[in-house]
């Protein structure tokens, strides 16, 4: 039966010992939309242009928010990270917008969390940059698409 | 037609002014869920009282990453934050975590995003605790369910 | 004669006492530029439309700058800052960029320290983003443009 | 001819993949200068002995800026950063102050940003210290002046 | 009889509200120590004058920390602060160094976790600067000297 | 005679270079104690089962206490942390609270300042959690007592 790692025996929390761990190159993908209006779509997408890019300014704090990974999850080690990747695509079907963030490092535990805070990052920062116009924009399906490197191998989560 | 307060005429991002706005009392609560495994579910409810309370250090990381907003999203405004709670309640027909957070401030600009980024700091904390025995958790419905104060009254969203 | 205000009468560094200055509305203009080879020039003005916008990104580094100089200038008051905007121009003359910070509050402090952070973040930033094209760029010229708000009132430096 | 390595194909930005770097032994020095008022140089200089000591404050503050890049500059990678030197010498020609910051790492990517951001956070401490007596200052000439290890090896900038 | 206000009726930690308390002036002072050998003691202050003044990075520290407060506690409320100072003194009765914090706000909780915090922070500096020589120093008797202002009124503990 | 390693031959405040030491296996043992009045220890043991676990949050904010070391330490070297462990025990016999924390690493050099700072946190935090009803407490005893690994080798101090 699986344990719940980061307590020790008398149920107290920690920061789980990895220095035995191999240092091995290891990589996540995490993924996550921002669903909103149609008429906020609209917006955004054509704002592109003129207006302002609401996406470049969300993938910048992603890639930033994948760094403040240790700083916000209690338990998480700091890591040396050496790639972030933050893509986010306009999707008429949702509507809204599609987030993938792609984190690597050569380490001694995975950054599957940094590519999640990356994903939850840039989708705060969308909410706020377009909350003026559509206060009921709803932050959903963030989730690991793909963890790889370390002794647990490959896991491949839902597309 | 609604537009992007944080792009100036030229569509150049910024921190909108808000010297001229009234220094009131302000109000906002976000919530959220996390979806688990009911194996997982299992685990974690029982655990709260043998091995080890996700939920208590979910909470801390919450309100702790309630304090971090302006450090996270780019245009954010610093704000003297006067009260956050965050709730988190096992919900067995989810199965998961169901998440609201509570912020309060005294000041010229509203508290949404401190109340959202609390509920994801929240949720990723939940994931980071219990990885290890489910990677395909996933964090949905963030969401605004109410704000007051300021110029722009009240706000009620999908509860 | 003046005086090193951030030093007690016995030349110990202090933070300052405001507590019995005035809230007042505080407005502080910074300026600065980097400059470059002229091939270096092109390179970031062309590529503005196809191959990435160095300029948008430093102007988000920029911005988040500002808020994070309480904890670079060790004697800084922490202040709520209300507004900032930076601007960054191409000036085929220099060759280089030109950067603006615009960065206002209602406290007890001025917000010079804020403006002057903000530049020399979105200069190092744009140092970063062209750095594998040229090395020899420098960062010249960060003043003070303009400071108003609060006893001293209004001071204007070199444009 | 030289390509921006900060956005990808599409011109998006993305902090680079340094995964297949080889982890070596790197160092960078950068420099720069505050110019003041002779008035201004005079106080500082007499103060070191009475006043209180502006440039050891700047130093401590320029040591801590470099481990402060990956907060500040969005596209830096954290690095394990192993030895911070900053030197501030007080200039009776220029008048002012001359900055030269050294750092070294044992790492996959280059410090030349950590030494540049340790001189722009010396010189920003520096100003803020005396702005009471002179609001006229200016940070000037902060540029890397040596660079080595890594793949792309020496280069020597103007010293 | 006395309550845990940092947690709610059903026990959960939380941020406690303050949105209803006055903004008025306060100040808190704290002390404590750092105790050491007698030839670590001379050691420092010896050097002083010749090799490095270990109080002077110390008392800025110390400064700094202040400024952290609500980033390493977690139920601290974010505060203006307005003023800190941070003394630093050699005892060789101790034989060590005894520190004392004050810090003022015009805010509407008080400041006395900022002024325990700056000691702490010196003190842990202290140790650090020292620690080749001396190993076994210890921190001692970090406490509330003066609380004022607020509700609660004027409290003096122990000198 | 020992020397202040933070300093340089002209008594100037930097971060030692350790680029050439080795990599190696780390440990530190750091420990603490917070003393109360007998209620107040009534009052927070008593509070485990009902009111609210103070020991729980200082344990957390311990742990993160520990990563924000180099934020707070100026001349400290950021470290890749691979384990903490915060424990914090009743002790009626004080009456208060033993603290004692674990820092392990894989790194140039040691992490007895992350395992003070980690102790000093949690301390902070019972003082700040329980300060209502008790503002007399004293931090106290704060000390290594076990660093192994690097050149060193084993140290011991009182337990």
């Amino acid at each position: 039966m699986p344990e719940l790692t980061h307590f020790d025996a008398a149920g107290q929390a920690h920061m789980v010992d990895v220095s035995e761990k191999d240092v091995t190159s290891r990589i996540a993908v995490a993924a996550g939309a921002v669903k909103m209006a149609r008429a906020t779509y609209d917006l955004i997408t054509e704002g592109r242009a003129k207006k302002g890019d609401v996406l470049s300014v969300a993938r910048l704090a992603g890639i930033m928010g994948a760094k403040k990974t240790p700083d916000l999850i209690p338990l998480c080690h700091p890591l040396p990270i050496t790639k972030v990747a933050v893509e986010l695509t306009a999707d008429a079907d949702l509507p809204g917008v599609q987030i993938e963030a792609t984190v690597k490092t050569t380490g001694q535990t995975g950054v599957e969390m940094e590519a999640l805070t990356a994903v939850a990052t840039a989708a705060l920062t969308v909410y706020d940059m377009v909350k003026a116009a559509d206060k009921a924009m709803e932050i959903t399906d963030i989730r690991v698409v793909l963890k790889d490197g370390g002794k647990s191998g490959l896991y491949e989560g839902r597309k």
